[in-house]
């Protein structure tokens, strides 16, 4: 029988990978799996403890659509905490992860044929429900002179070459770590509100950057520009490791609260209620000190894979301005990238991530390597790339 | 800026019912509410001791985008014990909730444009999250001779009349819980297997049914079409009262395996990990008799109200064959529904649904009620409309 043509959703190569390497650790072999873009610690004791005592007491039934009103208000002082911006709480859609918020802003925000442009190197699942929804992605070719972020000037040249609704930011991006400077955000932002652009804003990894010190989480949020059409996503999935949880966030525009709470209330019904109550626990002061932990491990492991980068035979890397991912150019090994990380697997035990699956057209000159793991694990995969290289 | 024209979703009347609900009971009313469609009850004890068990040492991150294994062949094990139907694991994905399982099962059988027929009356979000997605509702005009379940003959009208691409059938159904005959589902089966056009069941409901003895749960699946085009939904939320843990289920045809796993990778990257492994605890023995023994107080509450149905005024009932719900008309009162549960809430305190939320057009002239409450709060409930309704 019939199968939709919008679920013909381009297979991951890095799912071949992963099996590979499954298979290699079921039969014995140690194997360093940089593959995942998810912290290995897990959530915080404080979130963990206040969910076991709301299993032993508390209603765990459907919540508002929007979230409970408890934990909108704990992210609306997140945003006073971290970024001095004042969110009013019925601004807050608390959704299933991220990937629940990206299905209700777009859905809010675009209707069947609508144009989204998105940088290229980027996260897949962006161009896969976008298209889902019957969307059609307008691909941005970005590079390291941009710190592979778009440009106000790519925007102009799409909008003028058949129209825009909507632009997608990620920063710190997926898989380069980027960041985008707060004068380009603002830039863009205001290009996209004179012509009525949607902004949304990927800012899952916020609070995951290396410039040292307070300026860590100062991190520009499109959340400055909510009343002129910018949508913030978050998430408690990458800064607070709560990635099976499946909680996120987003901030909307006055315009859009009405229509994502109609559209999550049929779409959705409500957010998961455990991780909604445990999650006001992630930010209390136990929660933002675990949390700030992990970024002093990823810290530590992205310095050990920078100074080596050379080493790796990595050149040019992207500069990872935050997140947990190091993208490195291997074209240098003559070799594709999907080719590479099966031999890099086969023949060191280590798996990451082709750059196939974040580029179409440059991505098999790269390759995507997560540093969420432990500082440990992190230094003796670039220990076994190293030496493996060596051997091409 | 521009809001999309699919977010327009019709605003559900029982919200402002519920509202108002709410705020007498914030000034001190004792307000009875059977609106919600949801257990009172919660999840049982033996899946609360796991989730516990799994929040002091589990691994809570990210699982495979169809469900761990354990609970897809726990599901399994459930359609042998329940239906003695043959169900591969790999047919079944777990969701977030079944509202997760719509969104996936019509992303993967439906393109924009495409034609799935429903009954009407019937749960709203059916048609909302198709509209969303850019499918046509095409509603059957379904009544008591057919206990509130679309035809066979209803179907070849729709399908010569402009075409067909899906049909959607609920037993129990929400919001008559009214249930499809197991040789009328055979019949609906085989016509969208011969026509080419997806069947999609909504099963949530079952477990909650009222025949009487061992029957109760020998509702028929459509799960004994998966091999000729039928998806099945399900979820925890109902039968196992575990609603804001959000998980469900689906079993897939063969040909929709890859497209929903390949889809729910990008639109949910997995449902919540806490869930899908305390919820393996759901098929224990302990579980089963926890769920059975909730079932048998809506037995209690469903009797009571059956009695009384012709002292409150409601004729006809559709016939409660199962679900926890008593769709009754009440246009002998000369009352339109929104104004009639307006008014009830108002003079008496008991909160219920127009049928307005479920049906366009008749709906005016009917009401749901809620008997998953307890049984002395729909006791009180029947009390307190049986004596408002000789007031009118």
């Amino acid at each position: 029988m019939k199968v939709s043509r919008r679920s013909h959703v381009p297979p991951f190569a890095v799912m071949e990978i992963l099996a590979a390497a499954n298979a290699r650790r079921a039969a014995g072999r140690d194997v360093l799996n940089l593959c995942a873009g998810e912290p290995s610690t897990g959530a915080s004791d404080v979130v963990r403890e206040r969910a076991i005592d709301l299993l032993r007491s508390g209603d765990l039934g459907y919540t508002e659509a929007l979230g409970v009103p408890a934990l909108r208000e704990a992210i609306a002082g997140h945003y006073r905490r971290w970024y001095d911006v004042e969110v009013d709480p019925a601004r807050i859609a608390v959704t299933t992860g991220s990937s629940g918020g990206f299905v209700l802003a777009f859905l809010a925000a675009f209707d069947v044929g609508d144009r989204v442009a998105l940088a290229r190197p980027g996260y897949p699942a962006y161009k896969n429900i976008l298209a889902a929804l019957g969307c059609e992605v307008v691909e941005l070719d970005c590079g390291p002179e941009t710190r592979y972020q778009p440009t106000v000037s790519q925007l102009m040249g799409a909008y003028y070459d058949g129209g825009l609704d909507g632009v997608l930011v990620a920063s710190p991006a997926n898989p380069t770590g980027t960041m985008i400077a707060p004068a380009e955000l603002d830039a863009v932002a205001r290009w996209c509100a004179d012509h009525e652009v949607r902004l949304i804003s990927d800012e899952i990894y916020h609070g995951i950057a290396y410039g040292g010190g307070e300026s860590d989480v100062q991190q520009a949020t499109a959340a400055l520009y909510m009343d002129r059409g910018a949508v913030v996503v978050n998430s408690f999935s990458k800064y607070w490791a709560m990635t099976g949880w499946r909680l996120g966030w987003l901030v909307l525009p006055e315009e859009l609260v009405a229509p994502v709470g109609a559209l999550a209330g049929n779409v959705a019904l409500s957010p998961p209620a455990l991780a909604q109550h445990a999650g006001i626990a992630a930010f209390s002061t136990e929660g933002y000190a675990a949390a700030a932990a992990n970024v002093e491990r990823y810290a530590t492991s992205r310095a050990a894979l920078l100074e080596r980068a050379h080493e790796l035979g990595w050149e040019p890397v992207a500069p990872a301005d935050g997140a947990f991912y190091l993208y490195g150019n291997i074209a240098a090994t003559g070799l594709d990238s999907v080719t590479y990380c099966a031999r890099l697997l086969e023949e060191a035990d280590v798996a990451i991530t082709p750059g196939t699956d974040f580029d179409g057209v440059a991505g098999h000159e790269w390759v995507r390597l997560s540093f969420a793991a432990s500082p440990e694990t992190v230094t003796r995969a670039a220990d076994r790339i190293a030496a493996w290289q060596r051997t091409l």
